[in-house]
C-alpha cells in the first residue's frame, strides 16, 4: 500500500510499504476512507526524531480484517479510530483515555516505526474494540476525522478550562485546535470569548465563531487582554499555540482564582513558571493529552444535532499523493490554509 | 402612594394605600419604575388565601431613602430587588440564598401583609445591602425586572437539571418561567432540548429558541419524548409548569441515572411520587426555591453581553392602572400573553 | 448442584438443581465460595412474587469454566460478581452501571428464574468480563461478599447524599446496608453523623462506629434529629429502611438545600411526597440501584488500606444446608442478626 | 502597646509601640489574646524585605472598641481574625475569598508597615465585619487561632488537591501546615496517605496520624514513593514546604491525570516546569493562597464535633516577651518545636 512517509527534515514522500498485518487476536486491518495533517505532525516534520515514519494519526476507515478476539466490529464496518491508543485493558483505557495508560503503552499513530500511521491507504490498528467508533449514519466524513483527534483535544482543553456560566474566557491561538477549543468553549455558557492571534484571517474566523478577537501581531495581547476585562483577567484562559511565550501571556491573563488550560504542544521541560504570580493569584495549570475516547459519548450527539459544526476548519482537500505539497502549505500557513483532508484513492 | 391589592377571588384593584417607611436601619423606601404580573401572583389571585395584600414581587426602582446602617446604596440609585428575602444576616442569606435563610425569615415580597410588594409607586425593602443590586449600565429595564425572579428561577432551573454537555433535555412548560429555563438549559451545552406545551404560539416560541417542540395538546407526551429518545428519555428533565400531571410526565421521561429539575410551583402535600420507579432508574428529583441573588453574578455578564436575549418575553406593556385587565388577561391567557410589564407612572 | 430455592411464602429449601450450563460465548460457570442473604431476598421470600426462584446475588466464587469470547478471566480464578448485571455491551454497563443499562436488560441474580442465584454450589454467570472482579490478594472473603451488593450500595447511598466536609447527616436504619452507608459516610468528611434505629444492639453498632444515636422506638426521630440540629436538619440524609415512615422522617429532617439519598428498598408507586415542602426548601431526593461494578476502583484500595472495615456486619457463619433456619432468624431479627454468611461446602 | 518588631536580619524585639487606632468606621481595635508563630514570618525574619515591621497575622482577641458602620460585633466579644483580608466590599472578599479581592487590596497583617501585625497586646483591624469570626462556644483557644491561617491553608491545600474517595494522596513536608493538611486530606476518604519528610520527629508524628510516611533524608524520596505506588505515583499530591526541590519531586509523583496542590511558599519567579511531562501525563497544578474566612463554615463544626483535633501542633508556648526566643528555635528547629503559641499578657 502506500504510505506518506517522513523521509528526511521538512520531506515527507508517498512510497510503496509493506501491507499491513493483523496486530493480533484484539486487532484489526483498515482500509484508510480520509485522513488529516495534525499540527503535531509539523513537529516530526520539522525534523530531528528520526526519518522513516509513516506519518498520521487522524484517519477514518473501512474494515478489512479483525482478529480473533474482535467483538465489536466486522469486516466492512466503517470507523473512526483513536489517534492515540493504550494497552486496551488497563481500566483507564477501558473508561476511554488512553493517554494515562496504567501499563505505560500510551502510543501515538504515526509518531514511531511500532506504530505504524494513517496518512496510507490502509493501516493496522491495535486493541480496535477500545479505540474505534463506528461512525453514526448522518456523520460527515470531515467530522468523523476530527472525532480522532482535534475535536477532543480542543473539547477537553475547554473543558479543563473550568468555564462557569457567565465567565470570561481567553483563548491562545486560532489554529484548528483552537477553532476546536472555541466552538467547545461556547458549550460551557461563557458571557465572552476573547480570542487572541496574529492572523487577520484566523482573527476573522474567529469573530464569525463569535469571539472577540484580539490582533497579538503588535506584541500587547496581555495589555489587550487586561484592559477589556477591567484588569482583571479571565477566570478561564485555553492556550492552543504551545510556545512558550504564550503560555506566559496565557498565565499572565489569569483572573485570581483562574484556571490556565494547555492544549498546545509545549515540551519545554523547564518552563519558567511563575510560582510567585501563581500563590498570590490561586492559579491551576492543566495540561491535557486527548483522552480521545472518552469525549466520543458527549461529543457524537452535539455533532448528530448540529450544535457543533467544526466541518468548515478544513480548507483544502487533497489527494494523498499530494501529502508532499499539504505538508509545504501547511507548515508554512500558505493560500489560507487551516486544515487539510487528504483522500487516499488518489 | 397607589398598589395593586387584592380584593377578592380572582380581583384585584389600583388603590391609594399608606405610603412606606423605612424597615429599620438597614432597609431603604424606593420609587417603582417597573414591576411584572408573574405566574404565582395567580396563586393568590385565584383566592382562598385572603384578600388585602399588595401584590408583586418583581421590581425594579429608584432609591428615595436609606437606613443608617445601609452601606451599599443610597438616594438616587438605581436597584434592583431579589423577590424573595430573608434574615439578611445568616451566612445563608449573606450567600444570596435567602430562600434557605436559617432564622427561617424566608419572605416573598406581595405575599402577605407583612410584606407588601412591589406592584405599586413606592414601597419599603428591608435588608437592602443584601438583597439589591445596582442596576449595571446598559441593562435594559426588562431585563432588571427578570432578574428579580423568573430568570433566576429558570436558571437554577436548568443549573439543577445537571445538564452534561451533548446531553438530551426535555422542558415541559414553555410559559415565563418556562422560556426563561430553555435560554438557561442552552448554556450547559445539551445536543438536544425536546419542549413540551399545549399552545401553538408557545410551541412557536420554543422552536424559535432552538428547542424541538413537542404538542402535548394529544396527551402523549411522554410517548412522544420516549419516541424521539428512542425509548431512553432524557438525562435532564425540567417542569415548568407545576401541574401534578406534568410533574408526573417529566418523571416518566427520565433516563436512568437522570435528574427532574421542578420549578414550576407545585404545593402538593402529598405527590403521589414513583418510588418504585425511581430506584430502579436511580433517579433524583429537585425542587427549587431561587436562591436569586446568588445567581445575579453569573447572569448578568451574560446579559451584558447578549448572549442571554430574555426581555422579548414581554408581550404586554400597561400602566400600573390598568393591572385589573392586566391580571385578567394574564390569568386567561387571551392576547397571545405571555409576561406583563406594569409602569406605575400612569 | 445443590441451591436455596423458595418453595413457599416464608419457605426456603435446599435442593438439588440442574447444572448450570455456559450462558453463551461471554458467561461461565463458576463454584461458589461463600455467598450471603441480602434484606432484599427477604422480599422475595415474603410472598406473593412466585416460587421456585433460586435465590442469591451476593456471592463469591472460583471460575469452573470461560465461554469462547471471555477475555479477562479463566478457570481457577478467584471471583466475585456483581449482583445487578445488564447487557454488558452498551456504554452503560461498560462503565460498571448495569443498573442502567441501555438495552433494558437489567437482571438481578436469584430474582427470577431467567437468572438462577448464588445460594447454590455453582452458578451460570452471563458477561462476566464486564460484571466480574478477580479477588484481589489480600481481600478477605467477608470483603468480597460484601463488594457484590451492599457495600457499594451504602457507598453510593452516601455518595449521592452529596455530604460536604463538615457537614452533618442523618442516617435511617443501622441495619447491614445502614451500617455499610455509615462507614462510606465517615469518607467525606461530615463533622457529625446522626444514625437512626429502634433496635439497641444496631444503635450500639453504630455508636462504635462513631456515630451519635437516634433511639427512633419512641417514634420521635424527627424531633430528637431537630433538637439536635437546632431546629435546622441536616444537610445530607441517607435511609436505609425502605419504610414510607421512614422515608417521610428523612425528607422532614433535611435541611434547605439538603439532599435525602434513598437507598433502602422502597417500591410504592405512589409514595406520598411533599412536593411543596421540597419546593420552599429546595430540596433534592436521589434513589439508587447499586452500579455495583462502577464502585470497585474507589473501595477495593479502601479496603486494602484497611480504611475500610465492614466485615464486621457479619454475625452468622452458616452451611448452605442451614439456609431454611438462616432465612428464619434473619427476617425475625432473632440472635442479635445483622449478616448471615453461607457456605456451600456444607 | 508592646509588639514583636522586627529590627534586623533575624533578629526580633519585643518594643512599646503606638496604640492602635480605629481604621475607618468599619473596623476594630482589638486585644490580643494569644497569637502565633507562622512559616511565613521567617521569609521576613529571614531578612531582605525591610525592617521596622509589626510581625504577625495569626491571632484571636478580644474587641476593643468598634466603627460606626460595624454591624456583626462590638465591644467585648471574641473574635478570630483571618490572616489574610482585602478590601471587604467586592463580591470575591464578601465571598470569603480576599485573597483574590477584585480591589486589589489583598494584604497580609504584619507583612508590611500598613498593616500591623498581631505579635502585640493589641492591633487594628479593618473590615472586621468581613474578616472576623465570633468564636464558637466551646472552641479551644489554641484551635481558634489556627483558623486564622494555618489550618484554612492546609485545608484548601488538600481540597485543591480533589482527592477522590479511594486514592492515594502524597504530601510532602510535616510541618505545621503539613500536619494540617495531612488532617484535612483524611476528610476526603483516601484509602492511602504516603507523608514525606526528613526530620525522624516530624515522622513520628505524621504516622501516628495515620500517614504511610517516607523518610526523604537520602534524597530518594521519588523513587520510594514511586516503589509504594507500584511506580504509577499518586492521584493527588500537595506540597507544604515550597522548597523548589520539593516542588519538583511532588510534580514527579502525580499519576497520569493527577493534581499536584502546593500550599508550601514558593515564590520563584520562574520555577523550572516540566511541561512535557505535564502534558504526556495530563496533570494539573494548583497554588493557593489561603481563602481563609470561606473555609470557616466547614472547619468549625469538624472542631466542635472532634473531627479535626488539630491543637496539638502546638509545641511550645510561651510570653510575647519571649519572641525572640520563639522566634530563634522556630527558625533553627530546635526543642523538637512545630509551632509556638504567644501569650501577650506577659
Amino acid at each position: 500500500v502506500r504510505a506518506v512517509v517522513l523521509t528526511g527534515d521538512r520531506t515527507v514522500e508517498v512510497e510503496q510499504v509493506d501491507d499491513p498485518v493483523l496486530p493480533g487476536p484484539r486487532g484489526a486491518v483498515v482500509e484508510v476512507e480520509r485522513t488529516a495533517i495534525c499540527g503535531s505532525d509539523l513537529h516530526l516534520y520539522h525534523g530531528g526524531m528520526g526519518t522513516g515514519v509513516h506519518l498520521g494519526h487522524e484517519f477514518v476507515d473501512r474494515v478489512l480484517e479483525v482478529g480473533s478476539e474482535v467483538l465489536r466490529f466486522g469486516a466492512g464496518d466503517r470507523i473512526l479510530v483513536s489517534g492515540v491508543i493504550g494497552c486496551g485493558r488497563c481500566q483507564t483505557c477501558r473508561s476511554g483515555v488512553p493517554g494515562n495508560c496504567e501499563a505505560n503503552r500510551t502510543a501515538v499513530f504515526g509518531s514511531s516505526a511500532s506504530l505504524p500511521g494513517g496518512q496510507a491507504e490502509a493501516v493496522a490498528v491495535p486493541e480496535v474494540d477500545e479505540f474505534a467508533l463506528a461512525i453514526p449514519e448522518g456523520l460527515s466524513v470531515e467530522s468523523a476525522v476530527l472525532l480522532t483527534d482535534i475535536l477532543p483535544t480542543g473539547y477537553l482543553g475547554a473543558q479543563r478550562a473550568r468555564i462557569a456560566p457567565g465567565a470570561t474566557v481567553v483563548l491562545f491561538g486560532l489554529g484548528p485546535v483552537g477553532v476546536m477549543a472555541l466552538q467547545s468553549a461556547q458549550l460551557f455558557g461563557p458571557a465572552r470569548i476573547l480570542a487572541v492571534d496574529r492572523e487577520p484571517s484566523r482573527l476573522a474566523r474567529g469573530a464569525e465563531l463569535g469571539a472577540e478577537v484580539i490582533d497579538a501581531s503588535g506584541g500587547d495581547a496581555v495589555a489587550q487582554v487586561l484592559e477589556a476585562t477591567k484588569g482583571r483577567g479571565a477566570a478561564s484562559v485555553i492556550e492552543a499555540v504551545g510556545a512558550d511565550q504564550t503560555v506566559s501571556d496565557a498565565i499572565a491573563c489569569a483572573a485570581p482564582g483562574g484556571t490556565v488550560s494547555v492544549v498546545g504542544v509545549n515540551l519545554n521541560p523547564a518552563f519558567p513558571y511563575p510560582m510567585g504570580l501563581a500563590l498570590l493569584r490561586s492559579l491551576t495549570l492543566s495540561a491535557t493529552l486527548a483522552a480521545i475516547p472518552a469525549t466520543w459519548p458527549t461529543l457524537v450527539p452535539l455533532l448528530d444535532s448540529g450544535r457543533l459544526t467544526p466541518d468548515a476548519v478544513f480548507t483544502h482537500r487533497l489527494w494523498l499523493s499530494e501529502a508532499p505539497h499539504a505538508y509545504q502549505i501547511f507548515d508554512a500557513r500558505q493560500d489560507g490554509v487551516l486544515k487539510v483532508l487528504l483522500d487516499p484513492k488518489g
